[in-house]
């Protein structure tokens, strides 16, 4: 039998190859694989939107340095945030866990308090799940549902030439505070039987960026308030290069977004400059962001540049154009996506 | 720090312990944690069902003898049952996988060959899902979303004194299949070296019943078409008893089941045998039937007798009854939860 390695296709090719064959049957589904959610609709006027989330230990996070709640929470926020991404509104979760013997009731009552927390932030209900023993490791599955009003929905698909790109908060904190966190859990591991305290002072918005995200529903609702219908819109996940790349593959367009333009703050300035890093790096393919990237018609420039939670970062151009960062002294670099990828070996957190 | 072993709450115990601080929010969360399926409706007359279960290797299942594409057959079946036992259509899936590096792309594509011929037979559509790798084995978390109209909706709560107790199908054979799996991959490993080809002649039944379960939508169809609409419902993946318990604590009612009613096949009685093993403790305890246990009123007697997929095998009683199994010297014994359960260490298929 002819043996692929998965790692050869990525992630994204893996599903896309695995559900190629999967064609759709019912009236109900609006869209299938390919966007934040799915869209289904049972014949009303409202839409039903779904997403889905797989969290892995030693793959997704690493509990020498999660708090088991922060985590609880987290894993609400990611599935939330795709919601948001299609500008509807998150209504019910399911939480599926597989847990292995090292964990007690207590644990899994602090992990079950994140994600409580988490569903009042947002409003959300825990509406059913799966509950089961591991042999390694703890598994956290959540699928959210939400619902929007049809002509509300913005896919990935929208974006036209001349649009303008805009990103919501800053990028690459949760990438810096997860190499700061990474670093302090080498030093705590070399000192083994030592006190140690590792010193986060300065350093806690990076750190929260990455251990506590926050799914942005502000910014869908100052979209509303200033009358603004993205053209196009996503979370950035994986970085804002992969998710820029799949606006423009979808789409079938180009883009502009200009180095100088890209909102970072002062905080994750700082720890790549302490660790030696490219910023711009960081912020491109860092990930775990889970700020919004929209596109909006260039009709739209003042009320976009009136925003309080986003800010322009480029343009959208005909497809021949290419996926570029243009840097500050105006050179043209090809946008590749370097976001994380959970089947690169290099990637994998535990090796 | 109070350490509580999971395994002491049970699966059942576990998500009723964690989910009680979970108040329900939104109007549209018609039904959250608590039976089959959660129900949620966004302001039409058709509901939406969604339900979920976590797959994992060495626990849920084995590859030494669980074929993948079988087990993506599985996987689908096992949800879509719980969107028939809500007396619903399933519609729509979404299938997280996580994969570890023994896995190749071939693999991945037999599992998702078994998940398309099950989203084909049911007519169904994968809309969604998130693939990651994982550190030891193969993670399989599937969500389905189905419809049906509010009136149609049946819960587990709406058994009452006097109906009748009707299962599909026939009981303990998956229960037996796996018995046999797992004595042949015993005298598998004894062998080793030596050819060794497992003789599965004459228990074929059993061993398709483990290994390629399907969901009744044939029950449900036939309720629909004599008009009988049961009062509770729910399907039989943990054991008959465990799910009679479960009627009767959300209906708020006793029963009694009849030992020589319960629906056995002949391949079960014969395998029951050759093991050694109590052919109604089989039948009651097994799991994995994903038969339908149902109540209908007293008066849908003469129809229910007309049923081909499903038999007559007892009645509801009033609470105070208690939960009792009559035996055929007329004894009553009462009924206790066997069923499978993921947290007992006993349970755990890889120990």
């Amino acid at each position: 039998m002819k043996e692929t390695e998965i790692s050869t296709l990525g992630e994204f090719g893996l599903i896309e190859h695995l559900t190629r064959s999967f064609p759709v049957r019912n009236e109900s589904t609006r869209r299938g694989v390919g966007d934040d959610c799915a869209v289904i609709n049972y014949g009303n006027d409202r839409e039903t939107l779904v997403t889905t989330d797989l969290l892995l230990e030693g793959i997704h996070f690493d509990l020498t340095y999660v708090p088991l709640m922060h985590l609880g929470y987290k894993a609400i926020v990611v599935n939330l945030s795709d919601v948001y991404a299609m500008n509807g509104t998150p209504r019910q979760v399911t939480v599926s866990l597989g847990i292995s013997k090292r964990f007690t009731l207590e644990h899994i009552e602090q992990l079950y308090e994140g994600m409580r927390i988490a569903c009042e932030h947002y409003g959300v209900d825990l509406v059913g799940g799966d509950t089961s023993a591991s042999v390694t490791g703890l598994i956290i599955s959540v699928t959210c549902l939400g619902e929007a009003a049809r002509d509300d929905i913005v896919y990935r698909t929208g974006a036209r030439d001349t649009d303008l790109i805009c990103v919501s908060g800053n990028l690459g904190a949760a990438y810096m505070g997860l190499q700061l966190l990474e670093r302090e859990r080498q030093v705590s591991a070399q000192m083994k039987d030592k006190d140690f305290e590792p010193d986060f002072s300065g350093k806690e918005y990076i750190i929260e960026r990455q251990l506590k995200p926050e799914a942005r529903r502000d910014v869908t609702d100052e979209l509303r308030e200033l009358g603004i219908r993205p053209t196009a819109m996503m979370d950035v996940s994986d970085g804002l290069s992969s998710e820029l790349l799949h606006i423009c593959k979808d789409s079938g367009v180009g883009c502009r977004v200009y180095e100088d333009r890209i909102p970072i703050d002062y905080e994750t300035a700082l720890m790549a400059e302490e660790l030696n890093m490219n910023l711009v790096t960081a912020a491109m393919n860092g990930g775990e962001d889970y700020e919004l990237l929209f596109t909006v018609p260039l009709a739209d420039h003042d009320k976009v540049a009136r925003m309080k939670t986003a800010r322009l970062i480029g343009r959208i151009t005909k497809p021949e154009l290419g996926a570029c960062l243009v840097t500050r002294d105006d050179q043209e670099l090809e946008i590749r996506a370097q976001g994380w990828n959970a089947f690169s070996p290099t990637d994998s957190k535990d090796k």
